[in-house]
């Protein structure tokens, strides 16, 4: 069984704020748990805010140019770039919303970095080992909606490769690598909620097998060569 | 707080199958319930399962081909299609994994009835509402790994639109619609897992704002007209 509990209670993130102290009062921490932090708060702790002019209706289309390596979309103001992580979202990940007037919040510098000092302050606050994933909300190509991916991981699979297990009808499974960390993203998404201003999630009871070291940038980005769709 | 239950212990579904019976007597449901199903067991109960020729490896492909209405990339014998749902996806949903030798198992002819008709079929036996999710595996474009998506749905929104509803910070939020469904359908496969063959969970707890009349058909795929990636 999966259990998945919002952390509730999170003050305003500012820049500089201790976000794993103020999760790790918030909730009790057990070995195995992922805790699953949205990029808002993340960026907000790390300072990745800039001005930005509420009258100039240009300003935010500039600085989500700004912040992209490749325009792949673009219909009047939205813009679907690619960023310098490689991630391909709406407007290189610029938000405006859950954040003052007069403010846009960027993605963070290094997704993973962050995840990993996040859990290293969690781990030596709880004295356990934990997970984290640091999460995004993107849309899709094909499918309408939004849901929430893994930006960064720290000690959980980005992927887990199932290629060459066998099937339950022993059967070798082919090209099965499952985004595990997405997967995580989204479930901790359903107890956070964009309005609901829940920050944070702990995603407790993951197969242990799937934590481990690894990395969104390099296991979940896809290389444009091998993209079928750049 | 949320729950994801595996149901443990189904035996191998053939055409005909009581699908709501087998999962019914392996799980207490309760009210606001979603009870998640892969699309594996639902074809194979509604017999949408094909002889193939596993000597011949063009096979899949124009099976592949047979189900599609666009072909939108190809590599090899891998396609990406669009299938008569709308769906993008590999191989249009063909898939000769978890099942027997020498043949190929279909996607549903219409997802969203099944989930409807197996959502009826579950509250005759349990005397509980509770809303069912059809899920399948599909990969993405620019990310690494595979997903569950929702492919069908009854009685919990496949998407939750919160355009309008204030942030945190009492501002309206833009273009949030969140794809309700397809976080559900994340969530269900993370104790579910391709090798284990386990193809149903129960989604305990989630917000009964989402628990609604809806379809995947209506809600979550894209017309070609506003779609920016075909």
């Amino acid at each position: 069984m999966l259990s998945v509990l919002p952390v509730a209670g999170l003050p305003e993130v500012v820049a500089g704020a201790p976000l794993a102290e103020l999760i790790a009062e918030r909730c009790e921490l057990r070995a195995g748990d992922v805790v699953v932090v949205t990029q808002k708060v993340v960026s907000k702790a790390e300072g990745r805010v800039v001005a930005i002019d509420p009258d100039d209706e240009q300003a935010k289309l500039r600085l989500a140019l700004s912040e992209a390596v490749r325009v792949l979309r673009r219909r009047g103001e939205l813009v679907i770039t690619e960023t310098r992580h490689g991630f391909v979202c709406a407007n290189s990940g610029v938000d405006l919303s859950n954040v003052a007037e007069g403010y846009a919040v960027l993605l963070p510098v290094d997704p993973d970095r962050s995840a990993r000092r996040l859990r290293d302050r969690l781990r030596a606050l709880s004295g356990v080992e934990v997970a984290v994933v640091v999460t995004d909300t993107f849309g899709r190509a094909w499918r309408r909606g939004v849901t929430d991916v893994a930006i960064g991981v720290a000690g959980v699979a980005a992927v887990a490769d199932l290629r060459g297990a066998p099937d339950a009808l022993g059967r070798t499974l082919m090209a099965t690598v499952v985004a595990v960390a997405d997967e995580v993203a989204a479930a901790a998404d359903l107890v956070m909620g964009k309005a609901a201003g829940i920050p944070a999630a702990i995603v407790r009871g993951i197969d242990p097998g799937f934590l481990r070291s690894s990395s969104v940038a390099g296991e979940i980005v896809r290389p444009p060569a091998e993209d079928l769709f750049r």
